[in-house]
C-alpha cells in the first residue's frame, strides 16, 4: 500500500452493489488519475469480479476468513477474492468484529496469498499490539464517530496524535484514521496529526456529488503530503 | 423450485471458485440439459456472477444477511445476490447458523426480492414451525451424517419419514433431505421415502469424476420419480 | 407457570446483583404475597443461589446453554441453574439471541430437569411455529418499544392480538407481553387483550419507589383478571 | 497472581457445580495447604458465591463480560462476579473465544475492580501483542492438545520456550501453559521450559482420585521451583 493511502469503503450501501457500484468506483478511478493518487475500493463480495474488471483502482475484499479451504458453507476465504480480482481486505471491521486468533490467522492467511491485510481497530492501545502481527495497515477508528458526520481529526485529534506513536514503534505498517471524515479539511487535519491516510464510506458513498467529495479529499491529502515533504 | 430438486453445494471447497468452479458448474449444466432435470448450485457470493453468466442453471447464494441496505462492512444482502445473477439463498446452514428472527427475516427479504430460500434444519421437530414461515423449501441435514459418506436415507431412513409428514401440514413447501448422499441409490431412497429432492456437497464436489457422481444420483432421483409417478 | 403471570428481568442493571438485588427480591416477595400472585424474578446467574435461598419467589435464569454438560468453559447449562435453586430459564432474550436449533435444544434440555422455559419472541410470526415446540410459555417483546417508556399495549396492542391469536393454536403455552410496560394501566390493557400476563425491566428496577411500581403493575393484573373471569 | 501458579478448570464438566463441586474445591484446598501452594478455581457462574464462601482458594470465574451494567440479559460484569467471591477470571478462553475490542475492554474493566485476568491464547505470536495490554497472566494453550492427554510439555515444549521468550518482552506478565497437562511430570517440565504456572482441567475433573492428581502436578511444580531457585 502506497502513501497517502485513501480507501472507500462501500459498505452494504444502496448504490454499493450493480451498476450504481460500477458508476461509483469509474468516478473513484477517474479522480485517482487525475491526481496520481492510489483510492483503494473496498466492494461487497458479490462485487470484486466485476469492478476490478472495470477499473484500475484496488479492489479489497470487506472481510475475509481465516480458514483453509474447505467445509465452510457460506463464507469467503483469501483464495477467493484473490481470484476474482482483490489485492486485499479489510479485518475487523467495527460492523463485523472478530476474536484475536481470527486476526492473526486472517493476517496470515492474506500474506500467503499475497494480499494487502487493513485492521480496523477503535482502541489506541491495541495499535502497537496488532501492529507487532505486521498487517499491511491499521485503520483506527472510534465508533462513536462513526457515519455522524463528526470528524476524528477535529473531535479526537489525540487518538490520531496516539495512534501515531504507537505505529511508529514497528515499521512499515501504514495508519489510517477513519470516522466522521467528510471534507478535504478533516483529510488534511488526519495527515497533519501523522495519519499516512483516511478511510471514508457515507460521505461519498451517501453523497449527492461523489465526484467532488473525493476531488476535495484527495486534494486535502496532497496538500497535507507536500506540507509534510 | 421444481421437483425433483438437486442442490449442489460448492461450500469453499479447493475447486468452489474460479475456474475450477466453472468448469464444475458446466459439468452439472451439461448433465441437467441431457436429463431436463433442475440443478442448483450454491456456490460461494464472489462466483454468482461469474458462474450465473456462463451456465443456465438456477445458481444460489450459500448464505445471505435479513438487513435492510446500509452500513453492513462485509455482509451480502438479498438486493446483492439478486443483480449478480442468484435466483435464490440457503439459510441457516449447520456451518452458519443464525437466529430464529433472522430466519424469519431471510425468507422475508428473499420473497420481497423475488428470491428462493432453502432453510437448513437438523431437527425434524423444527419442520412443521419453519414450514410455516413458508419458505420455498427446507433441507434436512442432520449434522452427525454430513460429509461422512453415510447417506441420511440409508442410516436415518425415520429422519426422512418424520420430516415428510411434518412438511404435509403445511402445502407447496419443498423438502429436501441431506447429508451423506453419495450414490444414486441413496438419492433413490430418498425420494421413495417422500423427499422432493436431494442436497449434495462433498460427494461432487471432492469426486474424481464428478460427472459420473451426479448423472448416476440424477438418474436415482428420476428413477425413483418415475416410480412414484 | 400461573396466570397472571409476572416477569421481572433483573438484566445486568445496576441493582441486580448483590445486597441490593436482594433488597427488591424482598420487595418482589412483599408484594406477591400480600397480592396473592406469583412474580418470578429472572436474575443474573451469580445470583441465584442467593436469591433463592432468601425469597420464595420463583427464581429463573436469564439465560442457559443446551449443550450437555462437558467441556464448555463459561456457560450454564440447565443442571447448574437447577442446582442453584431455579426454576426455569428465559431463552432468546432479544438481548441474548440464539440460533434455532438452541431453541428447540434448551426447550428439550429445560425440559427434562423439570424446569420452566421463557422463549423471547419479536415478531408475532414466530408465536405459533415455536409454540408447536411446547416452551412453558412465549414472551413478544417489540424491541423498538424495549426500555422506551413506550408500553406494547398501547403503541403496538394489535401485536399482542395478532400473537393472542397464534398461540391459541397450541394448547398450554402462557403468552407473555413485554417492553415499555411501566404502569398498571399498561398491564391492565395487555392483560384485557389477551395477554396472560407482562415482562417488567427497567420499570422496576430503574425505579425511585420500585414496590408503589409494582404495587401498581401487580394491581392492573389482578384487576384485569377479575374483569375477565 | 502468585508463582508457580496452579489453575484448576472445572468447566462444564459433571462435577463442576453442587455438592461435587465444593467436594473437589474442599480436596484441592487441601493440597494447597499442606504443601503452601496458591492452586486457583475457575468456577461456573452458579458457583462463585457457593465455593467462595467454603474454601480459602481464589475463585475465579471462567469468562465475564466488558458491558457497563445495564441492559445485558443473561450477561455476567466484573461487578457481579467481584461480590460474589471472584478474585479473577479467565479471558478469551478456547471455548469462549472474544473480539480483541473485547479483549482490551475486559482486562480494563477487571482492573478498574480489582481483579485478575488471565487471557487465553493459543498462538504464541499474540503473547508479546496481548501482554502489552498488561493482564495479570497468560495462559497459553495449543487446541490441539486440550484434553487429549499429551501434553505440551512433551509435544509442543517449543511452543512454551517461544511463549516465554514473549513474556519476557514486558514485565510482570505470568506465563501459564495448559493443554494436556495430565502428571507431575508434565508440570515440572513446562516450568523447567520456564512457565510461571499450569492451566489443568480434565486430568483433575474427570479423575477417579483428583487428590493424588492435584498433589502430583503441585509437587511437579514444586520441584521444578526448587530446582530453578
Amino acid at each position: 500500500m502506497k502513501r497517502p493511502s485513501i480507501i472507500l469503503n462501500f459498505k452494504a450501501y444502496p448504490l454499493s452493489y450493480g451498476k450504481d457500484a460500477l458508476k461509483l468506483a469509474k468516478i473513484a478511478e477517474k479522480v485517482s488519475r487525475e491526481r496520481s493518487i492510489e483510492v483503494i475500493l473496498a466492494v461487497p463480495f458479490t462485487e470484486i469480479f466485476r469492478i476490478s474488471q472495470s477499473v484500475e483502482n484496488p479492489i479489497f475484499a470487506q472481510h475475509v476468513e481465516h480458514f483453509q479451504l474447505g467445509a465452510y458453507t457460506g463464507y469467503i476465504l483469501p483464495e477467493m477474492i484473490k481470484d476474482a480480482g482483490a489485492k486485499g481486505a479489510l479485518i475487523n471491521h467495527s460492523e463485523h468484529r472478530i476474536t484475536i486468533d481470527a486476526v492473526v490467522g486472517t493476517i496470515k492467511r492474506l500474506k500467503e496469498n499475497g494480499l494487502e491485510s487493513v485492521v480496523c481497530l477503535q482502541h489506541y492501545e491495541l495499535v502497537h499490539p496488532i501492529a507487532i502481527l505486521s498487517p499491511s495497515a491499521i485503520l483506527i477508528e472510534p465508533p462513536e464517530l462513526i457515519g455522524k458526520g463528526k470528524a476524528i481529526s477535529k473531535e479526537r485529534p489525540e487518538l490520531i496524535t496516539r495512534a501515531v506513536d504507537e505505529v511508529k514503534k514497528t515499521p512499515d505498517v501504514i495508519l489510517i484514521a477513519g470516522a466522521g471524515i467528510t471534507s478535504g479539511a478533516d483529510v488534511y487535519e488526519a495527515i497533519k496529526l501523522g495519519a499516512d491516510g483516511v478511510g471514508l464510506a457515507s460521505a461519498f458513498m451517501l453523497s449527492k456529488d461523489p465526484e467532488a467529495v473525493l476531488r476535495d479529499m484527495v486534494d486535502g491529502a496532497l496538500r497535507a503530503f507536500d506540507n509534510l515533504g
